[in-house]
């Protein structure tokens, strides 16, 4: 089992100008990890791999399981083996990011955070499910939901990507949630505190699979489009 | 074998600045594919793989194979499963990409071009090796010598890399050569015509393996770097 490998299917390129097709199944996504992130066709909702069971936050702000044979056209997964890191005590989401990077000190690497703790005044949107023909991520993106909860145990995975790859993926960190007893969770927006366990997981290698079969992707010319703008108006 | 994947070790990116140090060893890198391209430690050279065999060219214009411990800062590597393009009679440098791309459609793919044939006027150049504490790319690649050959046979191995990961790999072809009387190669800068036979292989994935062992990787601030800018001068 490879635990140095974060796969990443489409990059994040592909949603600025709605190449929003599921162009990988889950049951293939899971090949390559039992812990991940990412959206479903259309961007239909957030998904968060934990333990090899792929969970699905929607725009109605359910969470369910989701099937093998859903689809994704961004996602990220890889095999946990995630070392402790340090236990944090009321830090905020600003200082939990800035002590993550002091401490690691992989400001260069991908790799991959957990925090199992208690989040106060946690914010989380999910984006509802477009179909084709598919806008851009700017457009689709405003059709989200946000949620919050006042205090909520649970399970913040993300992964942090280094500035020379940004557009690829998210630049810096891009963290989903869900809660311990799934009546909640999404896309992290943000919190206030956070008491719990801080573990990471760094990578030396990014397995970049592209969906070169789907037609859309293919054919797109990207030339026109404003690929790191829309990619930070939408996921930050 | 996997032979849809192309594994590149370091990323242009680190170049840039002069993150120069031999990061993996030729060892290492042929477990990753039996065909490729790269530069020594110091931008010693130029590197083409063929048939398992790693060849440099130095600065000097000498041709001849590296060791196991060799160390790269920057290769690609593949495994050949090469699939008939296009026979070429007299094509010039740019027509060749040009047929490449319009007859290939995987703009937004990696893939792996193999041209074997006659070449006229043909240049090629090797760059010389640095010595710690490194330059800058722009700096270093000055010290390159330019070689070139009125008719000569021989082998072109290039990848192509989507315009979406430019910094990452170079967007576009980036070609060496090696003459099969391995009298002659380099990074191919251009040639007048060729006439043989084009072959291409596509991938779904990109294995990016990146030196997170390495201190002045790690620790490398590259907001202030132009890397787009700094490998096109260098590299095209």
């Amino acid at each position: 089992m490879n635990t140095t490998t974060l796969y990443q299917h489409g990059t994040l390129a592909l949603l600025v100008p709605g190449l929003l097709a599921g162009t990988l199944t889950m049951q293939d996504l899971l090949r390559h990890g039992d812990t991940g992130i990412g959206t479903g066709a259309g961007l239909d909702g957030e998904l968060i791999i934990l333990a090899g069971h792929p969970y699905q936050v929607t725009a109605q702000g359910a969470v369910h399981e989701v099937a093998d044979d859903f689809t994704v056209p961004f996602a990220n997964a890889h095999f946990a083996d995630y070392q402790p890191l340090m236990s944090v005590l009321g830090a905020s989401d600003v200082d939990l990011n800035h002590q993550i990077r002091a401490l690691a000190q992989f400001d260069n690497a991908f790799f991959s955070v957990k925090v199992t703790g208690v989040f106060t005044a946690i914010r989380t949107r999910a984006v509802a499910k477009s179909e084709p023909p598919y806008q851009t991520l700017a457009q689709a993106a405003k059709q989200q939901r946000v949620f919050s909860r006042g205090e909520i145990a649970g399970t913040l995975i993300g992964y942090y990507a280094p500035q020379i790859f940004d557009g690829i993926a998210v630049g810096g960190f891009h963290d989903h949630f869900l809660a311990a007893d799934h009546s909640f969770g999404g896309h992290l927006l943000g919190f206030e505190k956070v008491t719990g366990d801080v573990s990471i997981q760094a990578f030396n290698t990014l397995a970049q699979h592209l969906p070169v079969a789907n037609a859309a992707y293919r054919g797109h010319d990207f030339s026109a489009d404003d690929i790191t703008g829309d990619v930070h108006r939408a996921e930050h």
